[in-house]
């Protein structure tokens, strides 16, 4: 088995070409806010003109949301080794509650920043940490409350509504109203819909104090539903630069956040190469790190060694922490008939500890103490799922409901300080036993956001992971579930490269796509029209660029029909040019707009006299 | 553009290797009936044993239900050239209500006989084609109105209940109780149930008595939900052999029944050579071949040219035809205004035809008539969705279920003449209105089983509609649809290759279970309790072997960690050795199988006394 590689930043190392290549027939355009730095980032897809009888129609431009950052701005300069633009910082500074460090205040950033072997590893120019004044609280929430409307809301607000109100054409207006469960979608966003929201503890802002690179985001269940894409090295491979290079990867395709759960050496050093470049929050289980610090005797572990992984990793700019407090002492025996035990790492290593010591899991002990740290930076909670189940056989059991009941509790706590908090959900579930899933949630968190992993609907198929949970993710999503995490094909059976990341993130788009059209979010079918509009009038071109994955739609049309002139050929090789339904429908169409559909008996006379043919001489 | 090949079948085809490889640790098994030449398909997957503290324990070998056919039988020989053994000749000729003819009775497939320029392509020796005697009913429908329990209703009950009674091990039978819509499903799975289902027209066994080579199967939402994989050349592309081997490999992977929708030259032959290599029944669109008959002039069409082509397909041994009859020239108006126009290939050439002769559909007109064929060969009706919506914008819409209140009255008219009846159905379908099309679809086509294509549950996705639709698929399986049609990766780009029917007919295996799971059917969570076992084991090869697809699933783990020491291994590359989960929760079970969890301050001591830790050393 290979050590880890020490020289983990090549010379060359440049941001991966294929992240920061133009989409085709796209353009990243900025929306303006109240004020001038409010400049929300969209991605606008353009469409070309129909042609009808009556010569060219123009298409309205599509508007999507855009997780991309400024990766794929042409008039930004991308440097990995300088990191973005700390976009946020004015917007922390001004609300003079935070104070700069001189530098890490946690033992283990002090001391791997004064590791000279480390130097080579190391991100040059760190920015400073910051923390809340003494006394004070940073949090979105705590801002919320308090009624006041931060830039960050506006941001969002903005980068919800994807400029709805600019479309005219009734095509892509046209919307089935949706079921949305146990609450109400909005029909504009505002940024004081946001501020409720986030009050409310309905939804949550990640965005540390100390990644002000962030492009604000929120995770509820009355926005768009968002993905999460795992990214990370084991102790069995990859580098630093294939890391980062997975984060501009993952944002690319659509991850709204990027979770490193590295767990091999250099992870502190990793880690901050990932946020400095991350438009996007970053999440982590510090308890992994903390493991690393003991080497890897769970018993070991101790609070001042956690509480030092949450600082280091604080100031460094993590923007959520998945903290797995319901792990109780009680529940690990009701574990033990399961099928498949405890499958969270994080749950197993809290599980060794409390069975080790016969003493209560710290982190549920500490959690007040965890709180009090939290609102010093805003990092939100990501109340792990330590219990959840690992196969069908183990779902909705006492031991998963027992540790959500507790995390239900845990959120009182955190709200309590004003801290943001999101619940991790399964896991592996049948279809027909999520949604009790995110009822129980819902009520006994009180309706704090889930994020969920899949569920996996079914455990039978390794190497389609991410199919048999795309399923149980569209359904949990529609359910009101707000942020899914991403399953690749390699679930199970090893560590994603660069394209299980990518095939995870389309699907999950899917899903969560699936689930704001069932909800019926206002934004949601205008994407779908335009793109089965361009599909009817055989716009090849617009409706490979409208779709999820524009390079590999035109590949497999180009596959069997790979010349230029095919692209404005009115058939597929589906069914060839004789035999498109689409085609024989449009012939239909045009032919019943010129004649008006009453006068039917004209209709079928002229129709026989223009010899209309279904076969398209080629 | 290439033309179409004339030399077909190469002298040296044979059927593709791949197609009858061995698959990984199973073995074909057969389950004998009441009578020795009801030979029951199955395959079972061998396991290896568990190691404990107290020794190896062995894995009950699973059984899973087998499409494979005779291909993946070791004794069975195989020729291509002679076709399948006519395993149920002897069953149709024992019934003597059905005379042998001398040769082909269609004009068309007498004139395609007597074509010496055809000789080259065609199948040797066809087998003569049977039809009802004079006045019979040859339909399994008609059996079982009458009482009669057929040798096809017997062989699926067995194959239905998979050795199920035979499970001991308690794991393994672990069940969730599932929530079966409209209806509940037997634990047991016997020859009257099968007759009873059949009578009500709540199932069908599409098993045209001229393919006596197929191994009967059964299609209703009380039995295992099955799935339908298309084949078919285009006039773009493909041979014959092409499209055989596209048979073999879509059994392989698990297609319940095949669809030939082949629309280029030669489809006669090749749906010959089908047939008589196809061991699951076949179904076709009559109407494909019938407007190539007219050169492609819809108007053109006449009931006599169709009536002989029903005539031709049913003597070759075609087991259901999709016919059109609910397009009916007053729905046409119906679709001008929609996004995507009728996007059904029959369906619009049927629209066509309206409107040029302003006439009623002559499949409505006719459709008495057809019925009375039918029920001499014993063809099922597949009775096509023509005005399925081809987009989101569609779904639902006055066209689409206009048609399927017609359909409803057709069914009913079928039944009249013991002719076995399913129903189509869409299409492109948000998640919340999926449920809506079965609950219209059981009311108004009487319980009739509902056969869907996906529904795709958004447009934006091209490249991964199979992903799209497979949550539409697993969705509307649950809620009682009995047959699912595959969408490949290609749809809406090209015709699929081999790699993609299989990537198709992956994903929907996993829709079709998650939904049989969902459901409670009996025998499902077996194979799911026996692979999470194996994994939670670390038994990676039967964690393989008990998967979807074995080779993918081994392929994803040997890229990381390709040594064969590996396979052994307790850990993936996914955590690397020391993060493993699974294993740190073994050792908590293992831990508290010898202490009894009651004891657990003793617990906790002897643990540190042990001194385990987490990290395994390598």
């Amino acid at each position: 088995m290979s050590a880890i590689p020490d020289s983990i930043l090549s010379d060359t190392a440049t941001v991966d070409k294929k992240a920061v290549e133009a989409i085709p027939n796209s353009k990243k355009i900025h929306v303006i806010g109240s004020r001038p730095d409010i400049r929300v980032p969209m991605r606008e897809i353009s469409c070309s003109p129909t042609q009808t009888q009556k010569g060219l129609e123009e298409n309205t431009p599509i508007t999507v949301y855009d997780t991309s950052g400024p990766y794929t701005d042409p008039e930004a300069s991308i440097d990995i080794r300088k990191g973005l633009q700390p976009l946020r910082a004015h917007w922390v500074a001004e609300r003079n509650d935070t104070v700069e460090l001189v530098g890490p205040s946690s033992n283990f950033g002090i001391e791997r920043l004064n590791d000279p072997e480390l130097q080579k590893l190391r991100y040059a120019e760190p920015p400073k940490p910051r923390e809340a004044k003494a006394g004070a609280n940073v949090t979105q929430m705590h801002y919320a409350k308090k009624g006041i409307i931060t830039p960050e809301m506006e941001f969002i607000a903005i980068r919800e509504n994807q400029r709805l109100n600019e479309y005219k054409d009734a095509t892509l207006l046209k919307r089935h109203a949706g079921v949305p469960w146990q609450s109400n979608l909005p029909e504009e966003v505002t940024p004081e819909f946001v501020r409720d929201e986030v009050a409310a503890g309905r939804a949550i802002i990640p965005n540390n104090i100390n990644h002000p690179e962030t492009e604000p985001m929120i995770i509820g269940r009355n926005f768009l539903v968002k993905i999460n894409a795992n990214i990370g090295n084991s102790a069995l491979g990859s580098t630093i630069e294939e890391e980062v290079e997975k984060m501009t990867w993952s944002i690319r395709h659509g991850a709204d956040t990027v979770m490193d759960l590295s767990t091999g050496k250099n992870i502190h050093e990793t880690r901050e190469w990932i946020v400095r470049n991350s438009p996007v929050p970053i999440g982590t289980v510090p308890i992994y790190q903390a493991l690393e610090k003991v080497n890897g005797k769970a018993e070991d572990l101790t609070w001042e060694i956690y509480r030092d992984t949450l600082i280091e990793q604080a100031e460094q700019g993590v923007d959520y922490f998945t903290i797995h407090a319901g792990v109780r002492l009680a529940y690990i025996p009701l574990t033990a008939k399961r099928v498949t035990g405890i499958v969270s790492r994080g749950g197993s290593i809290l599980a060794k500890w409390c069975l080790a010591h016969h003493k209560e899991n710290f982190l549920y002990t500490h959690f007040e103490d965890i709180c009090e740290l939290m609102k010093q930076y805003d990092v939100a909670f990501s109340l792990g799922d330590g219990l959840r189940p690992g196969s069908l056989a183990d779902a909705n059991d006492e031991a998963q409901f027992s540790e959500l009941k507790t995390l239900g509790e845990l959120t009182k706590i955190a709200w309590k300080h004003d801290v943001q908090v999101m619940i991790e959900g399964p896991g592996h579930v049948p279809m027909h036993m999520i949604k009790e899933n995110i009822d129980k949630e819902m009520d006994e968190c009180h309706e704090a956001p889930f994020y969920t992993l899949g569920p996996l609907t079914t455990d039978i198929a390794p190497g389609y992971d991410h199919i048999t949970s795309a399923i149980g993710a569209a359904m949990i999503g529609w359910y009101g579930t707000a942020m899914l995490c991403y399953v690749t094909p390699k679930e199970h059976l090893g560590l994603p490269n660069k394209d299980d990341v990518k095939e995870g993130i389309i699907t999950y788009k899917i899903a969560a796509h699936a689930a704001d059209l069932a909800k019926g979010h206002p934004t949601a079918q205008l994407r779908d029209n335009a793109l089965s509009k361009a599909r009817f009038e055989f716009r090849w071109e617009d409706q490979f660029n409208l779709g999820l994955d524009p390079d590999r739609a035109k590949d497999f049309h180009d596959e069997t029909l790979p010349k230029e002139g095919h692209k404005i050929a009115h058939f597929c090789s589906m069914c060839g040019p004789n035999f498109c339904s689409m085609k024989i429908s449009q012939d239909v169409r045009d032919y019943a707009d010129q004649q008006g559909m009453e006068n039917m008996d004209d209709m079928s006379k002229e129709f026989k006299e223009k010899g209309s043919e279904i076969y398209n001489k080629l």
